[in-house]
């Protein structure tokens, strides 16, 4: 496959290394980042076969053999990329993105394409580590790991765009945007205000003592409770703003449980509270294998 | 020392193996437990010298001389347990416990403590694996993990059982045991409910595809968000039912705090929320060393 990977960040950078260091060898890779420092990176990692900051840069023969371009840059800057881009590539390049939320992104990112006779499949490879950058690539990022693609009526676009994903082994879910996004919502976004609001809770206590033995006996129970409302705040912060209404809803459900689990404490009703914890105990594995 | 170890289970077989294995060499255990069965293991894996179902068993030669007996029983069996055992020991000798709430074990302990001229001095080591029994008992389990000890103005015991904890490798904080339950209240206790409400809350999803795809996208995120909330449902419902009112507190408190950032996606407050989260990223690092 000849492949163009737009954003040359840990997701675009550790897509490109798997790519050509797969064993079949046949795969070639062009690249755009904003930063020329970052395209040498990339060519000197082996990420890329060629990269420049402008699309202008890439020979007129390699794009017309370009089978699919994939948009790597952050959430914010995937739509004003694909107008960018796609005036300048041949007409019928499959185009997808890696964006963590979809409602906002593919049906506009379709119209876009579509006047430009581009075809377009949205993707979400989940996948990550806390770095970012393409100093952060590694090989077998996505290995074993979910990517959700985006139904479209376009079922070549869509075989093209799995086999891409599959070919640097994820496992593949198709859905509508709708889906993903109330999905990721509940697992992955909301968990994040969920696990902030633990620590904001913690700090609000005004007494010193017990504040400092708190933080002193703190140990792996909330280590992990905490860990993704310790993340990156501009992530958590993007979750929200694009995913508004599907977390929103989350953590509505989600006050509704808190709140049958504080009743139950208040009311002393040991034995429902101990099913209650029975149940969340048998459901985790169907979430966490 | 001459040690007593009431409840032959993770945290008392445990405790018995590094006194046991300590280079000094200078220490004798005796122990206590229900089960014949988990008396011969204890012996067999050299976590006690001897071990029987009853006190009578102990030689008194060796009673005599006990300095500190630890209660290692689950947290209901505790202050029974010292109620049944005082009255065969001889006066003076330190008794502690090692139960992860403080309010309800130290006040009537120390009573029926002092009823027979006993000394109390509460104890909580918080270290811990995910197994249960003798066979989980294993060796450096408190080495550089926490242990409260209740404050008491018995300074001697208090010394004697600090001693203790630390001979086994473990930092010592002293409070008295309201502040001791508010903290673990706020850091261990509230965190699995917050936990558990979390799985409850995925699984009240009705609409089944986004269900299953939550579930197969579900990933590092949620897996550390959820652990607690999936761990055992008898201790969780052990916690809040010893340490009801702190807990209610904590939850109380977290309720106020989920509202902030819900409040905040609902009025678009982008630039706020990231502030939060940036502030929660920051202080998460108080709890996590």
């Amino acid at each position: 496959m000849k492949v163009g990977i737009v954003g040359l960040g840990l997701i675009g950078g550790s897509l490109g290394l798997d790519l050509l260091a797969s064993e079949s060898n046949d795969h070639y890779v062009w690249g755009i980042s904003r930063s020329p420092e970052t395209c040498k990176q990339a060519i000197a990692i082996a990420s890329v076969n060629i990269a420049s900051p402008s699309i202008d840069d890439i020979p007129a023969q390699v794009l017309e053999q370009t089978d699919i371009v994939i948009i790597c840059t952050p959430i914010a800057a995937i739509l004003p990329t694909i107008a960018a881009l796609v005036p300048k590539l041949p007409a019928q390049i499959i185009i997808t993105d890696v964006g963590s939320v979809k409602g906002l992104i593919v049906e506009p990112a379709l119209e876009i394409c579509q006047k430009y006779h581009q075809r377009f499949v949205g993707s979400h490879p989940m996948a990550g580590t806390a770095f970012q950058g393409i100093a952060a690539a590694e090989l077998n990022l996505f290995r074993d790991r979910p990517c959700v693609i985006t139904s479209s009526d376009d079922i070549e676009a869509v075989a093209k765009v799995r086999s891409l994903w599959e070919s640097v082994g994820m496992r593949i879910y198709e859905c509508c945007p709708e889906e993903h996004d109330r999905a990721v919502a509940m697992i992955s976004h909301a968990p994040v205000m969920i696990s902030a609001s633990l620590i904001a809770a913690c700090q609000k206590q005004e007494d010193q003592k017990i504040l400092q033995i708190a933080q002193n006996l703190a140990s792996s129970g909330f280590r992990d409770t905490s860990r993704v409302g310790g993340g990156n705040p501009e992530l958590g912060r993007l979750m929200a703003e694009y995913n508004r209404e599907a977390v929103l809803r989350s953590l509505q459900e989600y006050q509704l449980s808190l709140q049958v689990i504080i009743d139950l404490i208040e009311n002393k009703q040991w034995q429902e509270l101990e099913l209650f914890l029975a149940d969340t105990q048998r459901d985790r594995q169907f979430y966490v294998q």
